[in-house]
């Protein structure tokens, strides 16, 4: 195979569901020679009439390009689908972007520099519509020659950062951001509940609750700063008065009627420090009750 | 009394705390005839030195002033302050910045309704350090005209915002704020955790943190719809695909070796909801979980 040029690296995307159909418009639509194939036949209509190949077989689409995108549904499929083909991956470099454990992503490198082929974890920070505007992220792990190499189309999905040599990294990154995500939902939500009970609606409640949640996230590096330290001596706002906080949240919730699952997890959080004679630290040192595994 | 410019409302604060004290600097800094009191002495030498007129008892410190700003302990030390001294009450608003339940304020506004007294809930979104600065922000409910009536000098202890007529919805806006910021904090030290098994440092990964989660809490108002809605009929990202995020986030836990009370407890939120039918709904549907209590 002759260099290209690497504005126009061929590239091949395989699984063509939502996410997968995103990725490989974008890359058509940056001008790249792009090959899709997906088990299913018939998912790749529109992408054809935009000017993607479609290719007969997944051996033949592996062989159009030396860029290949695996977006299909989980690290079952995955398996399903490379291990007949593995001397077909010689040479060529895939592109994770299935969600993936840091764990497969480590065993699905080695497995793949077996057959001569190199990998990068990928992890997706958007959904499908957002694919190719400014606010999708997506993170890689793995070589950085790799990544390095493939910028330019990677690129074309979204802010592409490269986080680290280790090809579990980028699923890391992806699990702790949705972490975050999925925890502010729920208080929002528990917010939202606490906020009907006097009659004020979601829609009004957000309207304080989003210029708020934004500013307390930037108190998220002081938290960092205790952590990395793992010390967590304070002279202002211990755990003590978090805590008494989070009773106040779970009396008023009782009194209102409504749940206590969230601010509750987070009392007993603080209360597990509390037990073990932290009361007067900060109270980032919850931190070491979502850690360790309990018992 | 005779009446006095708007612009130097005399005001008493009780309770000389970190919080109290805080707020009565603020008084006094704005040029506010300002009495203060404590039950214990000794805390108002430096606002005396700032110009402050420390009462001789509790009775003379109301007397002194149209509004009575209360910053106790809780809600029990407002009970035993005021109880004895109700008569001197008449005439005056009291507003509360002790930490209240919706209840006790609805309780204590007809308590003081008795006594010929206006009642202001409040609640201070801040710390001590932040009132008087633009940072600063503080619901009040209760009658709209003593809001008014008082707004000046309120104003100079944080953006002031009247929030309802019933004296309990600015304790409720501060325990639904709350409850987002501990769980957005929760669900950071989660994502931390899970990043330090990858040898990345909590300050590293809050640089990508704090941005998601400012982007993320921009979707706030349509989770908040539908809850308005009541309807969690969509066609995208459902509630058994969220689901499947969460289970994927627990397992990466387990995998690294770390606690899974924070994603382990969304991931049951849903699956109460997915169990009565609703898996194909909006991810939104977890707040039915959260709002109704269990059992
Ligand atoms: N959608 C999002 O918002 C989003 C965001 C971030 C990350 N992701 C990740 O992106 C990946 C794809 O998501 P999606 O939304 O595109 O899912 P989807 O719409 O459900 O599509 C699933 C794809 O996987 C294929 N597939 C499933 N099992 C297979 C197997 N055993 N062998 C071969 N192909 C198989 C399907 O092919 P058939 O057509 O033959 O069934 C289909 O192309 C997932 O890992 C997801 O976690 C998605
Ligand atoms: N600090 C904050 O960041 C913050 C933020 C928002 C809201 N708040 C709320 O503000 C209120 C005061 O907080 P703080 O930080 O100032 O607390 P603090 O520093 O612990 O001060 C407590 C104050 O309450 C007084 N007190 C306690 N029990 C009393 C009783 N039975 N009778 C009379 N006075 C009594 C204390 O007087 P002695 O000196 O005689 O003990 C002291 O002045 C609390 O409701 C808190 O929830 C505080």
């Amino acid at each position: 195979m002759t260099a290209k040029s690497p504005e126009h690296t061929p590239v091949t995307v395989i699984g063509l569901g939502a996410m997968g159909r995103a990725l490989a418009a974008a890359f058509v639509a940056g001008g790249h020679p792009t090959t899709v194939w997906n088990r299913t036949p018939g998912k790749a209509k529109e992408l054809v009439a935009q000017g993607a190949l479609e290719a007969a077989d997944l051996t033949a689409a592996i062989e159009a390009s030396p860029l290949i995108v695996v977006c299909v549904f989980d690290e079952a499929a995955v398996r399903e689908l490379l291990t007949p083909v593995g001397s077909s991956l010689a040479g060529r470099t895939v592109a994770m972007l299935t969600t993936f454990t840091p764990k497969s992503a480590v065993e699905t490198s080695a497995w793949l520099a077996e057959q001569q082929a190199g990998y990068l974890g990928g992890a997706v920070m958007a959904v499908p519509d957002m694919i190719g505007t400014p606010g999708s992220q997506l993170f890689y792990s793995g070589p950085k020659d790799l990544f390095d190499t493939y910028h330019k189309p990677l690129e074309l999905l979204g802010v592409s950062r490269h986080v680290g040599e280790d090809p579990g990294t980028s699923a890391l990154y992806e699990t702790a951001l949705l972490s975050g995500m999925y925890a502010m939902f729920a208080g929002f939500q528990h917010g939202a509940a606490l906020i009907g009970t006097g009659g004020v609606s979601a829609t009004e409640f957000a309207g304080y609750a989003v210029p708020f949640v934004q500013a307390m996230a930037t108190m998220l590096p002081l938290d960092a700063e205790f952590i990395d330290k793992g010390d967590y001596t304070t002279d202002v706002q211990s755990l003590e008065f978090n805590r008494s906080a989070l009773e106040h949240i779970v009396h008023v919730s009782q009194d209102q009627g409504i749940g206590t699952d969230v601010p509750g997890l987070i009392m007993e959080l603080m209360d597990r420090q509390i037990r073990a004679g932290h009361g007067a630290d900060s109270a980032t040192r919850m931190f070491e009750s979502i850690k360790h595994p309990q018992g």
